[in-house]
């Protein structure tokens, strides 16, 4: 169990005859009690609004793509793959169906007549070989929780779900090195994980839904790759199925094998498009036996950046997320949960620090010694220390709760960018800026199109969400945005999709990231993959 | 500077009034101070031996690759490289070409007439375009530090030698990030970061001699991968030059980068096969504030991984390398290096463990713990603890020296396996008992071919060095060696190569790590990249 940092800190704080002004902010970080809400759920999980079938359909708004000349289902195709999977792994209900083909955010929404549920490698391997042959397109699809439009057809592609592959393979609790499924949900494995005392090396909003085979595709990100490090580095392996119905064996359980080309690495964030992964070998690290999480309130964005460099000094090898949340984000958290707010005090950023490490002791003191640092120096004018599990998921609520209630007001625009830390936070001011230009904003006026801009992020990776708050999607806010984002992203050397990857959104904006040259080799790259361009078509590439 | 944890630990354990058992060998700790050697140079730069010409050329030996349908170097080409290069950028004087033609165990040498020393991506594109239209074979060379011949040409290759490419680009003190001509050596790398409070990523025994390019080319693994993890993960960017001279900037400098397929990372371990790295961009972690270095005498291999599950738990995220060296490498150490033994016990087993963290006071509590545990369970008999940078130096060693005093006997044949950890060193039993079973081994008796079989390596990585000593290389000890060893690997899963990679002498071994389907995708995507094979050939794939 958590023990009661908050109220230590203070005390020890005390003792040293810490100056007047740290002894008077560390008395207000343990004279907020945080409130001991229930628990919450993953972020993405808690979303109750129109049925599927209400989302208009991708292709009548997404007129980029045309239809390609792919083959259309035919009741042949249907015996064929029953007599490849059981009864229960073809869905074709119109009903059932809907559920796969419309995204969570139910902004985008497919056509396909048919969704398949191998439950091994060796199904899928024949369900491709087909499809290959039959030039018939292919959506492979993990938890459906994706940002870009990947995961869904645009038009009456097979969706190919992973759900039914949900087992771990084997764990070996000396190096932890896990093998599973690639449908095993991100919880689940993180929960067995847990159980022999290790953790996943990811941690996302969407945990609850999205699958580890999904997470590798995507090359998924989320709250602690600032210190568990890139999938790159993590995955060991791979089991993936390429388009011709090829099974390749790439399931390596080894820390170090230097003989050939390390081919996984190119499936790790290729959304689909080179093959489909059905198994994933992954190193875990321990699990910490102590966290803490700390919820501050700083001035500035210069402020910010000083607080990073702090907590870099201070907490070194322990800190586990360092995370920005503007003052905007947490108004809005703010209105629409049932949440008291960690600190009184209103300011223009909050940011979420979080350590994990082996000795609760020794990172109490470091925090404590981070605290001190920061305040004495007026980096942080208010905060709060989680003291126990509660707290410490409350505190992780104003950070992960923020993409479901920015969706209350209407329709969100989502940009998920890499910028240089120093200039980081100044685009979401400058795109305020040119829609205050426009008269085109307000959190009031109804007749505004757009309610509010905001930016939150894992500043620890330079990532920064810019997310547009709009009573609903328009034309006229679109042509705001874009090239205008994707022009300043690349002014600064950035990239226009730091971990939500391209999917059927981004495509068409590779160029402000990569040049022509990338984009040869990949192309050159997926035509040696999947000739006929059966996999996930119309995105990414 | 570094305290003496040493003294201090003893007395804490003394203090805590610790049972006699661990008191007494905590005294045994302290009481043997370590000698103060002259500082280490780097392992693989003390050698002095036969000068290059004496050599061999692998052509004579090494008879499994017919020289290709390459063009030979005509006076025309090195006028049209003089177009492109300053005059001190080609090498032909016969005796300065011997250094690279030779690698640093001299048992690869090859028959180079031209060594080019480009300074520049745009000179390396001239060149490469060049050869790629003659079809002139070249072999990329860093430090030439590699063990698998990798780095020498095997024929008339010219070789085309980063060493004059050793500018640091950039480097952000907040992110971490640097930027730097492929060409600049590892240490100096190091030795600049370590100015600005951090470090590079990756540390080995050629630190002194290899170039940064070199280690992503060959996805170098090394002493603390353990803690700091794969190049996989750690390269943010890549500066490539193609087999026909296009100029690939890949050089992003983000920790996120969701924007196609991630290229470069064909790049990582391709040993020079697919294009020529000129640049490298990598995520580089702080300096740690305190270190510590045990060196501690283990009983048997069961003990030895107890300690691993011990170090984990108690060290943490500190626990920054954890090697093996057995009985008989240290004896090595100890015949011909001027170095007094850390302990006196004689044992099987001895393993180092490094911390590396932000605070020394809560290191030395840690490894306090860890000490106590693993001598109140007798997993350690003995030990010493190094209480400033020189001790530091010399417990470091007693491992990394093992590579240079290993050969002083003759011919060393040498492996390097990813091994499941609870059978890593089983292999070593196994062999020696099939030289004894032979009657081709001993130390003493000089009529016998093999002179000791010893094992050491990562074992928190699972990466064991096997390393056959011998009289001198002879027909019959490879018989006995392979394909033995490699089926004994692949019999369990391993890597016959775990960070050595194939180079030359690997080559036609994959097979035992790597099935015909990879086999394929690799050999497709060197086609794809290299179509008139002009770069490294004869090895890899």
């Amino acid at each position: 169990m958590m023990q009661s940092a908050g109220k230590r800190l203070v005390s020890r704080v005390a003792l040293r005859g810490a100056r007047h002004s740290i002894a008077k902010s560390a008395t207000q970080l343990s004279a907020k009690p945080l409130a001991l809400a229930k628990a919450v759920p993953s972020a993405r999980s808690v979303h109750t609004t129109a049925p599927a079938l209400q989302v208009k359909q991708t292709a009548e708004w997404y007129r980029t793509e045309t239809r390609g000349d792919y083959a259309r289902l035919s009741e042949a195709d249907i015996e064929h793959f029953k007599t490849i999977l059981p009864e229960n792994g073809l869905v074709t209900d119109v009903e059932d169906i809907e559920m796969f083909n419309t995204d969570w955010m139910r902004k985008f929404r497919g056509q396909t007549q048919l969704v398949l549920k191998p439950t091994s490698a060796e199904q899928v391997s024949k369900i491709l070989s087909y499809c290959n042959d039959k030039k018939l397109a292919v959506v492979p699809q993990g938890g459906n929780t994706g940002l870009v439009g990947g995961s869904v057809p645009l038009y009456d592609e097979i969706i190919l779900s992973l759900s039914n592959m949900n087992k771990v393979r084997s764990f070996d609790n000396v190096s932890g090195i896990l093998v599973a499924d690639a449908g095993v949900i991100l919880e689940a494995a993180d929960m067995y994980l847990a159980e022999q005392g290790f953790m996943f090396p990811l941690d996302l909003g969407a945990k609850g839904s999205c699958h580890i085979g999904g997470n590798v595709a995507t090359n998924a990100g989320g709250l602690r790759l600032l210190r568990y490090g890139s999938l790159h580095g993590s995955v060991l392996g791979l089991e993936v199925v390429l388009a011709n119905g090829k099974v390749v064996n790439m399931l390596s359980k080894l820390r170090k094998d230097n003989t050939g080309y390390d081919l996984k690495q190119l499936f790790i964030g290729s959304e689909g498009t080179l093959g489909v992964i059905t198994a994933v070998s992954i190193l875990c690290p321990q699990r910490p036996a102590a966290k803490n999480v700390a919820y501050l309130a700083v001035e500035s964005y210069e402020k910010v950046q000083q607080a990073f460099i702090a907590a870099k000094k201070d907490l070194g090898e322990i800190l586990s997320a360092f995370e920005l949340m503007d003052g905007r984000s947490q108004g809005w958290v703010q209105q629409h949960c049932d949440l008291t707010r960690p600190v009184d005090t209103e300011s223009p950023f909050f940011i979420l620090i979080e350590t994990a490490g082996s000795n609760k002791e020794h990172d109490d003191a470091k925090l404590e010694a981070f605290l001190e640092d920061v305040m004495e120096q007026e980096i942080v004018c208010d905060g709060v220390v989680a003291s126990d599990e509660t707290q410490f998921q409350n505190l992780w609520a104003w950070r992960e709760r923020i993409t479901e209630v920015i969706g209350k007001e209407g329709g969100v625009y989502k940009y998920d960018i890499s910028i240089p830390l120093p200039q980081l936070y100044n685009i979401v001011d400058d795109l305020r800026a040119v829609f205050e230009s426009k008269d085109m904003i307000s959190k009031t006026d109804a007749s505004k199109p757009v309610v509010d801009v905001i930016g939150y992020g894992h500043v620890g990776d330079g990532n920064l969400h810019l997310n547009i708050m709009t009573r609903e999607y328009s034309e006229r806010i679109s042509q705001v945005l874009e090239p205008w984002i994707y022009e300043w992203v690349s002014k600064v050397h950035g990239s226009i999709s730091a971990e939500h990857g391209l999917g059927l959104i981004k495509k068409h904006f590779i160029q402000y990231s990569k040049d022509e040259d990338n984009v040869y080799l990949m192309k050159q790259l997926k035509n040696a993959y999947d000739p006929n361009h059966i996999l996930n078509p119309y995105k990414y590439i």
